[in-house]
């Protein structure tokens, strides 16, 4: 292990003791503290990320890249605003639940505790620093920050920022710890950090996830790949398909709960797909639909014919792949090989095959008549998010403050001993 | 991968999508089904049991391994009666929580689901195999087995007898699978199964937690290891106090949760050491006294020295490390230092360090005036145990059913789109 994770995990884990132990009051006010710092700091961020740009467009960053990097004035005090609205969010930590007395008199309960020192892997964007230290700050959590080498700067200058805010309402910098090497072997060595780091966030694409995967030894949340699906059933209303289609598609086509694949039940296929077709081809989405389909769509769209890779591929683009099945419980077998068990959806009038698709699909979301988009923190009303998870174990679909807490068994006793 | 693993993890994977969709009727029938058989099949499951003796016998296992593996027709008895309070428990699956009305009218809830397949890597008991199938068959799981080679017959006729019971009960026998090379490399392969296995259980000594940890891609609940304190603060009821200190080191001294290090408060050490070494000594525990400890116990008991490594020993037999500290916050330094956050108790009559102690001592059970042999499924009123975990994700302490199960988010829609 490198001697600067060694000490960043090291300082991460004191200070992880320290902020176990902080009430809601002391945690807000220092997140007040580091709102304040980032707008006094602007002039040092925003040269920062300066570097960070002009280094990118000397490296041919795409302008969709550079944009994700960049930092403006009203995006540090749109920062700012999150950091604060983290700080008038409830505090998970401290709730009791599952509260009992047991027949010989113990008093027992369970105690929501931070997990510990979190370490998050991410990619590009500069935000993701402020977001996690904040959530993690407030969940009582220390962080050990590794970001995307085309950030450096930034994310440097950031979490000096929040560290200098950190300092300034007395608490330990140990709180965020950002890995400054960008040698890529310091992933590995955080995957590997048991005894520093106690839970791994991976925040990027499939590569990440599936690399930290392979060869973490610290527990990992795994997720962010989403194929996702809609299937309209046979009892269709025509009114509510064609805007949650195009709603899922289209609404913002690059993130992991947009709409992938479209299935289609075959009784209805010839009165849906033209239609939701067309309105997909305004915003200038590809089809890509397997023969049947392909036939029904004839001449209504740029249409080409699926690939079966089409129907395994997260395409991040206004690009979708269709395809007519003959019954629910197809549709739901596509689902269950193909889905990556983030979000899918079906729109049907029909309430049998409503709850047959909400019993027998286990993805971390199961819609009915509602856009995919809508499996998201913010949406669902958590206030924030962390991640968007897709394994089954410690929490699945959005993560938010309480899903980085864990919990302990509290047991008052009176003297009692085992019979 | 071998053979047998990618077979019966496919046949697991199969039965798991069956498995999820049964309600709780079936699945207790199920159970009843499977008591039935253990009896019915009672000849073949002892003769079997009594291959596994005689080549432990003859391989020189020790009496007390033997009476781990032994089976006889009063354990069959009860492990039966076992299987039919797990019918008798309630159901985790289908349960709803978190449920809200979201302000664009989406109904939003969480429903408990099973994980899918779970993998349990264990040693010699056999009962375990019919625990873990039941378990995992009551809360919707399929699983995945890897018992102890020296109990290998024994297992394979319980697993024999588990599936007869399925077949019998109209389920998949791919529910349970029991792994019957004992090829040591089959261990690592089922650590690395990502795709057919979703989470591991290793339940054995501390080299298993510890090779699963650095050799799992599959996620893996790590515990069982318990160096367990007791702090015995400076205002005291010496009433409570011996008991609780004996209680938790000799009534079952074998376990993770019994007492491994006694600390006490220097202006008490005087007044409790000697008794509570009086006490034990009648239990024939040998105590492991630093310093100033031992110079209390001078001549009261069988009192050796310890050694730096005794406070970082789970000694799962009759002896007990003893250090006087100065203060509280010592004594929450030293398990800081020294415990694997399984179970420490204060014993004190002083509300303050009570409360103090509660809130710092982050470990899976934390308890006051009560013995630590509490930590447990049973004495927790979860029904039933899978494993203690002492690890931060997905759940903590005494794992019950709930404990095996994860949810998925329910998005009841009337045509939104994301605004």
């Amino acid at each position: 292990m490198s001697n600067e994770l060694s000490s960043k995990g090291q300082a991460a884990k004191d200070a992880a003791r320290v902020l176990a132990k902080l009430d809601s009051k002391t945690k807000n006010r220092a997140l007040e503290t580091i709102a304040d710092t980032i707008l006094a700091r602007q002039d040092v961020i925003l040269a920062a990320n300066e570097q960070d740009i002009s280094a990118g467009r000397a490296n041919g960053l795409s302008e969709a890249l550079l944009d994700r990097l960049l930092l403006t004035p009203a995006r540090l005090e749109s920062m700012a605003n999150d950091v604060r609205a983290i700080a008038n969010l409830p505090d998970p930590i401290g709730q009791q639940f599952d509260s009992r007395r047991l027949p010989n008199g113990l008093d027992l309960s369970k105690r929501r505790i931070p997990v510990g020192v979190i370490g998050v892997i991410y990619e590009s964007r500069p935000n993701v620093t402020i977001d996690i230290s904040t959530l993690c700050l407030k969940s009582g959590n220390a962080a050990v920050l590794r970001g995307g080498r085309e950030a450096i700067h930034s994310n440097t200058a950031l979490a000096q920022t929040v560290q200098a805010g950190l300092e300034a309402a007395g608490l330990p910098t140990g709180c965020v710890q950002l890995i400054e090497s960008t040698d890529r072997a310091l992933v590995k060595d955080m995957l590997r950090a048991n005894g520093l780091i106690d839970m791994i966030i991976p925040r990027g694409g499939a590569a990440l996830h599936k690399f930290a995967i392979e060869n973490a030894s610290v527990p990992v949340i795994t997720g962010g790949l989403g194929i996702c699906h809609i299937y309209v059933d046979k009892v269709v209303n025509m009114e509510k398909i064609v805007p949650i289609v195009v709603n899922s598609k289209v609404q913002r086509p690059s993130v992991c709960n947009a709409l992938d694949t479209l299935l289609v039940h075959k009784d209805v296929a010839k009165a849906v797909l033209p239609p939701v077709a067309d309105a997909l081809a305004e915003h200038k989405v590809e089809i890509r639909a397997e023969p049947r389909a392909l036939e029904i769509l004839n001449g209504h769209a740029v249409v080409t014919t699926a690939g079966a890779e089409d129907f395994d591929t997260e395409f991040m683009a206004l690009i979708m792949a269709v395809k007519v099945v003959d019954s629910l419980d197809e549709a739901i077998d596509h689902i269950y090989a193909h889905s990556t068990t983030h979000t899918d959806a079906i729109l049907t009038e029909d309430y049998s095959a409503a709850q047959k698709f909400i019993d027998e699909v286990n993805s971390s979301a199961v819609m009915v008549n509602a856009s995919t988009r809508f499996n998201d923190g913010g949406q669902f009303g958590l206030g924030a998010e962390v991640a968007i998870s897709t394994q089954p174990l410690h929490a699945r679909g959005p993560m938010g403050l309480t899903e980085l807490t864990t919990y302990k068994w509290v047991v008052l006793g009176r003297g009692q001993i085992r019979g």
